[in-house]
């Protein structure tokens, strides 16, 4: 730690904005568009942001507070520094996933002033425990994404990791509540990624489709 | 561009979200703070949305509206997709920035429905313009930080390119008139780089030290 030439409050939340540079070293399975490279936490988190504000007005009335939601956003990974990301999928990365966030919430938040720390805290906590709506649409809005970006570039993690068609749906489910345009989309656009190659197709029966003769 | 299996409006806005994952490609000046590779201008967008949240309490009465501040600085690069990322010391570069960042602004807000391309826009050119207490704020933010990277980091971009103290001090001169705790902070922290070697020493002489003997 750079021994700052500032107060000691000024000194701690310079030490956090720095320690936080690590999430541009988290890795994540997404990758870029552009094929180069996997995707890292923190330009996620920046993208997860930019979607919430470009596409707010689908999300149901009555609205959450966009700017929470964002704060949210900015916040929500930065335990990926200590903890890792978790492959959605991962079912055995999940088993301690929680206990893992939390440890690693503690230490980060840690750092920073006790009423940052107790602020900041409770806002990350509320966006994992999702008991309100801005953590519910942050929560939502952040599982859409790599859905997006995994379509548009022909598949990506889903077919690296051969993920099925219910797997997605079931990640995507929190958007249901959310928002209803975007989750008609997310479903229908599911299907055309089954349909593409992209996710096996493990639909019920009455929902496959059947090829026209 | 994916045919999305959407309405135009809805089309759009998944296209311009889609759009902007180029800026990850966008590679800075700054290096991370472990050395490994450059930063690049998304995660940069987002480590100074959090220096700002994390700094709030430093900047100057009357307060400029944080919630603004964040949304400028979520879209104040995104230009960079198209005009690239002008080194802050780049004198040439300097010379047609204005106009490559303002056509690229055009074709990047023009992705967007009409309603969103004239607010967006409207923020960018309010942020370029530093026409408001949060574009100031916003501005002086996004100068603070790297320098905060590059001291952290034994001189980092300073010490590559041999820049001198009256460019750096020149170049978060912004500061001054956001935040006079920060700005204090800044100087003196400037003034330990000259005395550490990452900045050539061309202040005044009055203000070098003497070494004691």
């Amino acid at each position: 730690m750079v021994n700052w030439p500032a107060d000691a409050r000024l000194s701690a939340q310079l030490h956090f904005v720095l320690e936080v540079d690590k999430l541009k070293a988290v890795l994540r399975q997404v990758h870029l568009q552009d094929g180069s490279r996997p995707e890292n936490t923190a330009e996620h988190s920046w993208h997860v942001c930019l979607l919430a504000m470009t596409l707010e007005e689908h999300v149901n009335e009555p609205k959450p507070d966009l700017n929470k939601v964002i704060r949210m956003l900015l916040l929500h990974d930065i335990v990926e520094i200590d903890a890792g990301d978790t492959f959605a999928f991962d079912q055995e990365g999940y088993l301690d996933k929680d206990a893992r966030e939390t440890a690693a919430a503690r230490r980060l938040f840690g750092l920073l002033p006790e009423d940052q720390r107790a602020t900041w805290s409770a806002l990350w906590h509320e966006f994992e425990e999702g008991t309100s709506p801005e953590a519910r649409s942050a929560n939502a809005l952040d599982r859409l994404l790599p859905l997006l970006q995994n379509y548009a570039s022909g598949g990506g993690s889903w077919v690296r990791h051969r993920v099925a068609h219910s797997q997605v749906l079931q990640r995507i489910t929190p958007l249901k509540d959310v928002s209803g345009r975007l989750w008609d989309f997310a479903t229908s656009m599911l299907d055309r990624a089954v349909e593409e190659g992209m996710l096996r197709d493990d639909r019920p029966r009455s929902q496959q489709c059947t090829p026209t003769r």
